[in-house]
């Protein structure tokens, strides 16, 4: 079941990749690349982090393939997307708690400390966006736009949480899903951000 | 004595990531994450190139906490902060000498050669800004501005050399702290940088 | 044989490094900084992402030190440099395609399937310059240039397949060489390139 919907959020996620390497014009290779990266760069950074060898997808040709595949795909089909605007941002989200839960127990299984766990959710969550947008040259979006990273954090601590308390895995992932999915679906809808720090000093060293 | 520096060390550099993060208009979110690879990812990526895994902070859940909350309080404290700007260019050049020091023991436990080490130490001291400043979308400072990096590479080699005569541990680190506290403060009070390269081509390929 | 193409490739790699810097406009410590990186980072991401420590420079001091001088010598001789343009174009061509074919080799060691052992020579191939790029605060040259990265891709399957039907080594490096530095010689030539994705949204989500 999560690796279905991974299957299906690596997909979603290699889309965004190539959408965003088409705004910076670049050519079939840096798409499939940008694509490939913002879909399993942020299970390859928490890899890395956690000393997790060999990395996920060095297993797991299959996922190679799939994600250029779907960053090539998007180049045809990407004047056709802004309709499917709404499945895309569902898919987007469900990407990113089956992310953050992935990312979780690959921490758990190495037994890490409960705050390290939710930074390798965390991170697996967020940071193929983060690598996409650094190689995009932009601030990376999850850092400044309406709830994405903190649903990814707070579907870390309530997976963990009901963990903890023995709830049943699959009422677990049910709660996780149902809880994430609604919240980020509404701070769409609705705007919902967290507070934003605009500093902007006179002079500042360093 | 070297982990209580350490700790005002990251703190100050957690800060320091904050208000980088607040110019950019980064949320809650965004500032926290910042603060903390600002703090934490100059020995991050040391930890990852030598292979020194688990990574430091993974068994060191305080840390993770320490510099999270260290960018919120900025967030709170951030327009009082222009009048403890001196205070916190001394907590910022003891954390990079600090940083460096601490750099050189891990490559050096590992049984790395000296190069090596100089680089562990470089790293440690200079990583967590460049990549703040990757994340903030600019050109790393610490590689144009008066000298920082440098002194980074100096202290590095000070204290290998000291460490290689014989000196004793106490002394040696004492010496390390003040000339490059002295030459970091110096360089700010005089503006002294090291020579800059301008390159404008007329037409370059690659 | 392949270790002195090696040599002038990461001297040659250094060296673009170093002029990216100059255009930055930052200090020694900077060059430097950003040659090494660029001759060395892709090499360094690869082992990295294969798990395969010690990192490999961390074994070859000299690469430190030529790598560095290298960007110290650009400082000097930048003004002169476009007369060489043309040798620099084509010393930069031998060095992607040997660094293909060794980090191809680093990954077969290591046991890796046929497509991670590709994507190990591309990295070794392109990480470089993605790095320098990411650092000088530009989008990744590679990923919308005419044909660099796809070169590398196709000396990759090139030389794996030449590999696969046994052909002598000497040989296949030849092969490999030749179509490897035609291809890309010719790409600069006649301005070949990959189509471009170009993609302006209206309105897009995440």
């Amino acid at each position: 079941m999560l690796t279905y919907i991974y299957i299906i959020a690596i997909t979603a996620e290699a889309m965004s990749g190539a959408l965003a390497a088409g705004r910076r014009n670049m050519d079939m290779f840096g798409v499939s690349l940008i694509a490939f990266i913002t879909a399993l760069g942020g299970g390859t950074v928490r890899d890395m982090l956690l000393g997790n060898y060999p990395v996920t997808w060095t297993q797991h040709s299959a996922y190679i393939y799939l994600t250029i595949s779907a960053g090539l795909f998007t180049m045809v089909v990407a004047r056709y997307m802004h309709h499917l605007h709404k499945i895309f941002l569902v898919l987007d989200a469900m990407g990113l708690i089956a992310f953050t839960v992935i990312g979780c127990n690959v921490a758990l299984k190495l037994e890490y400390s409960t705050p390290v766990v939710i930074m390798a959710g965390i991170t697996t969550g967020i940071f193929g966006g983060i690598l996409r947008d650094i190689l995009c040259n932009q601030t990376p979006m999850v850092l400044h736009k309406e709830l994405y990273a903190s649903v990814s954090l707070l579907v870390a601590v309530l997976y963990l949480s009901l963990r903890k308390f023995g709830v049943d895995h699959d009422l677990n992932l049910l709660a996780s899903f149902t809880v994430g999915l609604s919240l980020r679906l509404a701070a769409i809808r609705w705007s919902w951000s967290l507070p934003v720090f605009s500093y902007s000093p006179e002079r500042w060293h360093n």
